[in-house]
């Protein structure tokens, strides 16, 4: 199987299309990277690259786009309406296939030092990564934001894992890392009413007692249909097919059916082939017996 | 998208590990060509390999393999439960991906050709590649076996698309031709009662007017339970979801429940995202989100 890992930074920079495809550039011409998508978002005034390749070519690829943002990208000036630490916010690193864990926590770490030696950027590690508990989950590290930023480090609980405890001038700070595949799942009801599903996300997520590894709110879609808009942190505790049945239960108990459902951006075969297995009842369906997997061996 | 042709040759020899292992080596030793799969059966005495490739590839194998269960296997003296009508008793080519049907067609005409070239094994066309529509069949051509190829050849019907009309004296004849994948799929049933299996496969068939391109029967498995067990000619047509879920239907008027469902073999991407579309309601979701799909273009 080649080794596949996933890199999905967040830049601080969504208006200016020069600068989006100028930082997407740099992956572009990394051998070995794969650029799979790149979204801009106004309002937040920020872009997410998603890229594959192996660990090496996407480590490079990291490094040269960091680069490149730090370059074009001034925090001082920069608003929008995401928090987010610096011109890069946050580079994580995931691993898909003939890969482990491991070592995308250790690439995370390498790729850490490396932006702190060429780019004189300060930098946490988080999720896998992490040096410590508080420091895993990104909202945290993100708390204050690049205007708290100074503040922050000057805190001894808040020293960066790696640099200087200031912010970067113009960078503000990074936060590297590893993490599982995260699957961004969205379901769509037969309602516009908003409060539905609020309180079917309620249910759902784990922070309120539903799924584990399950992010959720209630929104309103593009379309004006009340939405379930989730991540699913880790599809091996809870797969894509669990999020749905629990909305779809959750649903009926307010008379309201399920319109549609919609992956956003990509999905693991695994994930795919899982949720087939389920309903199917496949019981001893393996991975290898879908021919485009046997390929990728 | 790699060009990806599987091929599934059936040879007439399931006991003489030797011979089977001789015919598998041809295909291991062709460059570009990879075996996912050799199975034997001892009471129908035939061999099946699973061979994936370019289609270029794929043909040189072919051909190299056809060539040793000539040289290894006589006819004469051949005993088994299957149908068959030579040493070779069947190659279908079967578009993948980046491949079309019309290629794989033209790949198993260039075959037949080659074969009666080096092996002076007359050639019948089938399926996709047959040249009238009483060869579309197998079992139409097989009718009669090698026993009744002489007679049969005679038949200015059934005169062989490329070579003389008079079989091979060791080897018979042999079946060339492209098809869609096929998925074998089985649904257990929570009964020992083969009878309620029999009644379901005949309503699922399209023979008898049920699911089109779907050849059903009803059987016991391995493990003592009623099985029906199926053939998913086309599943662009029937996917495995309208399989499963009209073998639940039918089994429900029996009072009869789903044990399990499984897939024998290889079963395409597209095929299994179709399953997970169909069960989550993913109205737009595209092969291309998922991960391992992407790296394949």
């Amino acid at each position: 199987m080649p080794q596949l890992v996933e890199c999905v930074p967040n830049f601080s920079e969504g208006r200016r299309r020069d600068v989006i495809e100028a930082i997407a550039g740099e992956v572009r011409q990394t051998p070995g990277a794969r650029v799979l998508d790149v979204q801009a978002d106004q309002s937040h005034n920020r872009c997410v690259i998603t890229f594959v390749g192996d660990l090496r070519s996407v480590s490079h690829a990291a490094l040269a786009a960091a680069r490149r943002a730090v370059e074009r990208i001034d925090m001082r000036s920069h608003r929008g309406e995401h928090p987010r630490l610096g011109a890069v916010d946050v580079i994580p690193f995931v691993p898909i296939s003939g890969v482990t864990m491991e070592e995308c926590v250790a690439a995370a770490k390498d790729l850490g030092r490396q932006i702190w030696d060429a780019l004189r950027v300060p930098v946490y590690f988080y999720a896998e990564a992490a040096t410590r508990p508080e420091r895993r989950r990104l909202p945290d590290i993100r708390k204050g934001e690049y205007e708290g930023l100074a503040a922050k480090m000057a805190d001894p609980e808040w020293v960066p894992d790696v640099g200087d405890p200031k912010p970067h001038p113009t960078a503000g700070a990074m936060v590297v890392g590893a993490r599982r595949p995260l699957i961004a799942y969205n379901v769509n009801l037969a309602t516009d009413d908003v409060e539905v599903a609020k309180k079917i996300a309620k249910a759902a997520r784990e922070s309120s007692g539903g799924l584990v590894a399950v992010q959720a709110m209630g929104v309103t879609s593009e379309r004006g249909r009340a939405q379930v808009s989730m991540n699913l942190l880790d599809y091996t505790k809870t797969p894509v097919h669990q999020a749905f049945e629990l909305v779809r239960a959750e649903a009926a108990r307010y008379g309201v059916e399920i319109l549609d459902s919609e992956v956003v951006g990509v999905i693991p075969l695994n994930a795919v082939a899982d949720a087939a297995r389920f309903y199917l009842r496949l019981t001893a369906f393996r991975r290898e017996q879908i021919l485009e997997a046997i390929l990728m061996e």
